[in-house]
């Protein structure tokens, strides 16, 4: 596995992804063909699999079974899918592209893509529930996923941000950002670590470092992943990012950049990196564990040096 | 137990779900707090908890644990509550009054009407997660909601319901109407009574005959609410029901009531009640059960008689 290059395992891993999500998510000939297809738009071929990078990554770890990775992998993106499905609402951001296509309810309609999100936020428990992983291990991917999608974590910080947003002339301190970014971005990125390591058995006696510190990692690459996000909507152009570029400036919304400037949010970008790879040193300290995290290193880099 | 009233037991029971909602539903002075206040508005002090009622009953017939019984109840209102609010977006049935109040994107706002409803639902699955029970009972009540919710149960049907409510001049079949009532109320209302028995530990040797009867039961009483509902969509009144009465003739929706006449659909009402009953029976004969579907029988009694 080590003599492959980065590029051709994350071109693999995303390749596999899409056949796991193909065969995983209902297809649009079950009824309500309707509802499926609008599911199938929302989640197929669509975006970096950041997620399920991540959590193919940490499943190396712990040797997972590539099943129970896929399971954990899937869930994940039923939930980012969703959320970017409800974000794109009229009612929400009002974003007709995504990922260089009609965003759902642009395709749909607006009461469909609000019921593709929701049935696909239930997708992601129905996968786990179902997923080829010991009964303990399922209730603890349900519990990191539900915590992470719900009022503390994604959900939760996309309700900061819209009262943000309503207070956009008032000074937003760089803490207050990083709050919600914890939430709306991070808190899913870190559950994607994680779940990749639970996805396998954890001998009870390496538990709380590795946890510890992948929870660590996953902190610290969410916060850089946002931090790039804000540069490239500066930097990049819609045909690239395959969405609508300059967005946050013309909303006047508090991004990074805009609180530090684009050499301070390069600059934290590149900080947090160099974070998310010392919580990965403690791992590979662990006996029996070095060599282990290397994708997640490479995955580290690449948030921090990619182009869209 | 058995010498309290039905009325009794029920008021206790709704009483009693509603401190647990109160305790389990993270507070409103915790941060988002908006996101919160949202969430509770939308889930406390409303409706007759059918579900929870439906769970607590069928949680006796294998001596659940109260706090097992309560997170299943806790998760399926949540869920059932987060549909309600999405139902009354203005891209859905655009209604402004629930359980006698104002509907959550009336009182909050759109945005966070739908972020309410997805954090709902996503505590759903974390309250399981949380649940007192053996890890393998959690995987079982995380399936048994997540399907009842998804694709092929609640959202499905709504889905199905919208497709129905296009092509309304078209001839709909009474099968048809089953159908999408089987799915969009049908699913959580039969998830409800499974969940109660799942939240105690079912002997092997019952498991298949048990599950089967309260499937049937769930099932049949599922089909008598819904037409009931549709009997008192006609015949009630707003201030009774807690919701805009006569709704779905002004919207010309297909109704039990449009398609079978009143007395047809109080009739099959009836028949369906019946059929709950006669399931309930196959329960009772099994050794060591008997009186314990008791609950189970009076809500059935209930649901058929109820005027709102």
């Amino acid at each position: 596995m080590s003599e492959v290059s980065f590029r051709d395992w994350m071109k693999e891993r995303q390749a596999h992804f899409e056949s796991v999500a193909e065969a995983g998510i209902p297809g649009s000939d079950v009824f309500p063909q309707g509802l499926h297809e609008a599911m199938r738009w929302s989640i197929l071929e669509g975006g970096k699999r950041v997620r399920p990078l991540l959590c193919y990554a940490a499943s190396a770890i712990t040797r997972a079974k590539p099943e129970a990775a896929d399971a954990a992998a899937l869930s994940l993106e039923c939930i980012h899918s969703y959320s970017l499905v409800h974000d794109d609402l009229p009612c929400m951001d009002n974003d007709l592209l995504r990922h260089g296509k009609a965003s759902t309810h642009a395709k749909f309609g607006f009461a469909e893509a609000v019921l593709a999100g929701d049935a696909l936020q239930a997708e992601a428990f129905r996968v786990i529930a179902d997923a080829p992983v010991e009964p303990r291990s399922a209730v603890r991917l349900t519990r990191i996923l539900a915590e992470a999608a719900g009022s503390r974590g994604m959900c939760g910080g996309q309700a900061y941000d819209l009262s943000l947003t309503g207070s956009r002339n008032a000074a937003i301190a760089i803490e207050d950002l990083r709050r919600l970014h914890a939430m709306k971005t991070g808190a899913l990125i870190r559950a994607a670590v994680l779940m990749g390591a639970v996805s396998g058995d954890i001998p009870e006696t390496d538990e709380r470092k590795l946890l510890d510190s992948l929870s660590d990692f996953g902190r610290a690459i969410g916060l850089a992943f946002q931090v790039v996000d804000d540069v490239l909507d500066v930097t990049g152009s819609a045909e690239t990012l395959g969405k609508t570029a300059g967005k946050d400036e013309a909303e006047e919304k508090p991004t990074y950049v805009s609180l530090l400037g684009l050499e301070g949010a390069r600059s934290l970008a590149q900080q947090s990196c160099s974070e998310a790879l010392a919580a990965l040193d403690q791992i590979e300290s662990l006996p029996g564990y070095a060599g282990s995290t290397k994708r997640l290193a490479e995955i580290a880099g690449y948030v921090v040096n990619r182009d869209r």
